[in-house]
């Protein structure tokens, strides 16, 4: 994953741009990728999709010529979808078109203005005591121009056009966990789940944030009713706890496999409703009149966020592993589940079928055993069963595999 | 307000008199009424209009002739429907029919006795020490016949003929919270709401308490379905605090709009369930095949209740017109309140329809209006979302006009 | 009751044996039962009917022909259902087939091995010590043959053929509490419920434990539906407080019953969820796709179950008449229970039907017949009532009937 990262962070990644195109582009070559292009001016919903946007220069100098800020040294000196302009302004002017961080004096922000219509520049915030001139040169040479907002989208067929959507965003220029992680990791997850027969249809989304998922949406209704769950991953290689912020509805089986496996499987973790924690592509999935439940997997928040401190140095390859196995999981449980229907009445005859399950050998299962066998009337799948009774997901599941083979239980999966 | 309270406060205002028609006249001139009149003897449901009751004379002689209690006095000195009497009495048998407060030992006490048969007067506490002799005449000269109980409706039409009934009895003879200043409010209330353009059709009720209530909806049962909510008004002048007794289901939109606004107006206020601070007409309401959800604003308890302490002393102008605000607060809430659904997928691009609010604004609508974006699903109205965000019912009325302007919401009110 | 208990509590009650059989026949000569007859490999469900066993002699010798062990001085001596033998065994051979009680070490331990397969003998655990040879003879000359399972089956019709179920075990050989004591208690309720004019039809059964519940119920399926509610009973003659262990649905009407009259007549008792008290024939009628809901009452926990301990000397014919008295008063709510359904309107003209009643006379029902009156919409019974409103059963009824009898209310029941 550290690879993907290491090739793609420092690149121009504006919503609609070059950078974006070309990041796509390599990510088509490790997973096949159906690209959607939607032109400019196209209506999405109450959205319109922007113009592409580049740059080719932008500098600060002072009057005798000294160069004071340059797009050369770093992409975030310039704000995304900055107008352009040449023009010498009045210190005053300059400085409400500087943008720091006051937090990370150090460190240069990440600003865009998609909709607003202005120009500006980022600097360290320590440099503006540098600033002592009454006049300087400001100089952007950006390009507003008709183009293609793209999405790239992986599709791993399954048993039934059931989808869950997993949604990454590849936009933020010369940014690492926002949210190149959460690509690199879910390009990660599609090669391990393309080995696999799945029952559900897995589908990947790389997109601009916020407007990528609307445009995908808006284009593709007819999508929609198919996605039964969704996970946007994003900000992964940080050292923070991992967050999990639920979807619109709160207690899907999506939102409580979740929180069931980050309760068992990590040391810490925290969990918060939908927009208690961040907004993102969730937002829209979640949105009204779309209503995927989506959850939001991310180590949010972390101090480094929206500067160029989110760089390389702050990303560990064993922390995306955990967070690419934690969902690995998550899919493995939704995926497995089904839903037992008892076939047989009154108590099970246990030494009859082989059913008896020593303390010795699972103790958990010796004391629940019964009771799943009380919980089979066609209303609880078998990680309702592990999750009400606080078991292994694998224990129930084997448990009521071997019923099934008795036929004491109907899986309603394969019989729906 | 003051001024219809001290015209009728002393007037001879039992439940089916000369005294309660003349009352009615009098309101009749201030605002229309259509005046209901059913016959002693009309079976009302398991009730029966009681006969027409009428006092001449009543007094307590000693056998010297000398006058204990006279009638011309006060006109709580005898039970009202009192049978008619004239007799010499033992000492103990005029005890055993004088009527007292031990707790105001120097107030008369107001007693009746509608279904009872009896006979009785009722005096000062301390005044009865001077029973000293062993026999005393007791004269009532009072007069049982047919007539016709009396209740006054006032209506303003609406868009709707779904009702909103205001009610409040005229009768009690000589007190004036008890329920005067439930008149006189609802007088006030009346003339206001028949200046507006109001959605609700509005019915104002003046009845003799409970058996007038009965005896109205039981002989216009078609009325009935008509009323969606109730509101019993008694006991508003006195300087208790407001205590708002919720109807029967305790839960419907009127309960919530007035808790709404009695947390967000008044300083202090007391609410309880149906039945546990009064017991009036909205027992008849609220009552078991009637099933009009029907609460109850008070002022109740208060010391000089039932006696004739409960006169113009203790009632201000400024506590009654504090009452009538509120209680147009609440009709206005309930009137302009409708059900928006949402005509639009996904997030709104804010800026595209002028919907963004600044903080610096309004905080509160800042903070909360995609909370209201989410809740347009067509199962809130406008003062749910207000309830449940605590925000003012006429910011998110603002915010979802706007979005109705903007065609992103349909009125549902409007669309019905 | 003691009687009955003292007659066969040391017979060799086994599940299919000629003792349950004679036990059988005795309690058919007090009230008249239907035997069903279950014939060995019957197939119950997923069950099988076991053989008949039975025992002739059993014993454990020294080589040099002292006896060490004789059935014939205890009827537990011997593992009920185990295998034939007559072998010369080691000491240690032997120790693995001796089954003692570590808790009571001066009582013999009730053991048995109706689908293990395995012979085996029961000791007083202090006994063990003598056990000083290094060889043993062992012999136990039982017999495994085809035979019939037997439930004995009282019924009493009443008015509808809508079943309660009382249902106790009959085996267990030389014990008393488990379950003769449900037995005799069973029986004497038959001989009052006889006696009655009665709403529903009461089945009585008498079962071996678990395998008899399953043979009746698989072999007669057309009953199930008809079972509405079932009570097991047991271990009711020790000076243990009683247990309600409540219905796998928990909160059925029979459910509340229970517990509102332990709460009102016993000074201490405990209640439990199913399946956290005991474990026997209520397993099956709650069982799954039987779903009868079947509380349990007993005295459990008790420190001699299932040992020789458990005789006669910690029974008490005191004991079992409280717990008698306190099931026929559950039999008695839920039979005269109704649904009642007002015909009337508003509220009731109390003086005009004598439905007054003074708080001298009946403090409770004063104070809370208007709420009755508020629930008589057809949704709740007269139980339903005096448990929310937590009055006396009879003090509801009573208030009811009267209603009733004035054409207020109608009795669902009756109309059904």
């Amino acid at each position: 994953m550290m690879q993907l990262i290491k090739d793609l962070w420092f690149k121009r990644r504006d919503i609609i741009s070059d950078g974006f195109d070309e990041s796509l582009e390599y990510i088509s070559k490790i997973i096949p990728l159906k690209i959607h292009e939607i032109p400019s001016g196209t209506k999405c919903w109450t959205w319109t999709v922007p113009e592409k946007w580049s740059v080719k220069e932008a500098y600060i100098n002072d009057l005798d010529g000294n160069r004071i800020l340059d797009l050369k040294d770093h992409p975030l000196h310039v704000v995304s979808y900055s107008l352009p302009i040449d023009k010498v302004v009045s210190r005053e002017e300059l400085l409400e078109h500087l943008h720091t961080s006051k937090e990370r004096p150090e460190a240069i922000p990440f600003e865009f203005k998609y909709y607003e219509k202005d120009w500006g520049f980022c600097i360290q915030d320590n440099k503006l005591k540098e600033f002592t001139k009454d006049k300087y040169k400001v100089f952007i040479d950006s390009k507003f121009e008709k183009g293609d907002l793209k999405v790239g989208e992986h599709t791993i067929k399954g048993k039934t056009d059931k989808t869950i959507a997993l949604v990454s965003h590849l936009c933020h220029p010369a940014q690492v966990n926002d949210d190149l992680t959460g690509v690199a990791v879910s390009v990660d997850i599609a090669k391990a789940m393309g080995k696999k027969d799945n029952y559900y249809t897995y589908k990947f989304l790389f997109v601009p944030e916020t407007i990528g998922s609307l445009a995908y949406l808006s284009q593709n209704e007819d999508v929609i009713p198919k996605i039964e769950y969704g996970i946007f991953l994003e900000m992964l290689g940080n050292d923070n706890i991992h967050a999990l912020q639920l979807s619109r509805q709160g207690d899907t089986r999506l939102d409580r496999i979740a929180r069931y496996l980050m309760k068992r499987n990590l040391k810490n973790f925290k969990e918060g409703p939908f927009r208690t924690i961040v907004g993102n592509d969730e937002m829209v999935f979640n949105g009204p009149g779309v209503d995927v439940p989506m959850i939001s997997i991310s180590r949010y928040p972390y101090p480094e966020y929206h500067t160029s401190d989110d760089n390389l140095d702050i990303v560990s390859e064993q922390r995306l592993e955990e967070s690419k196995n934690l969902i690995l999981e998550i899919l493995n449980i939704i995926d497995k589940d089904f839903t037992p229907k008892r076939q047989f009445k009154g108590p099970i005859f246990l030494s009859g079928y082989d059913l008896w399950v020593d303390w010795r050998e699972n103790l958990e299962l010796n004391r629940n055993f019964e009771k799943i066998m009380l919980n089979l009337e066609g209303d609880k799948t078998v990680f309702d069963i592990a999750d009400e009774l606080n078991m292994k997901f694998e224990d129930v599941l084997g448990f009521v595999n071997k019923l099934e083979k008795a036929k004491l239980v109907l899986n309603m999966k394969n019989n729906e």
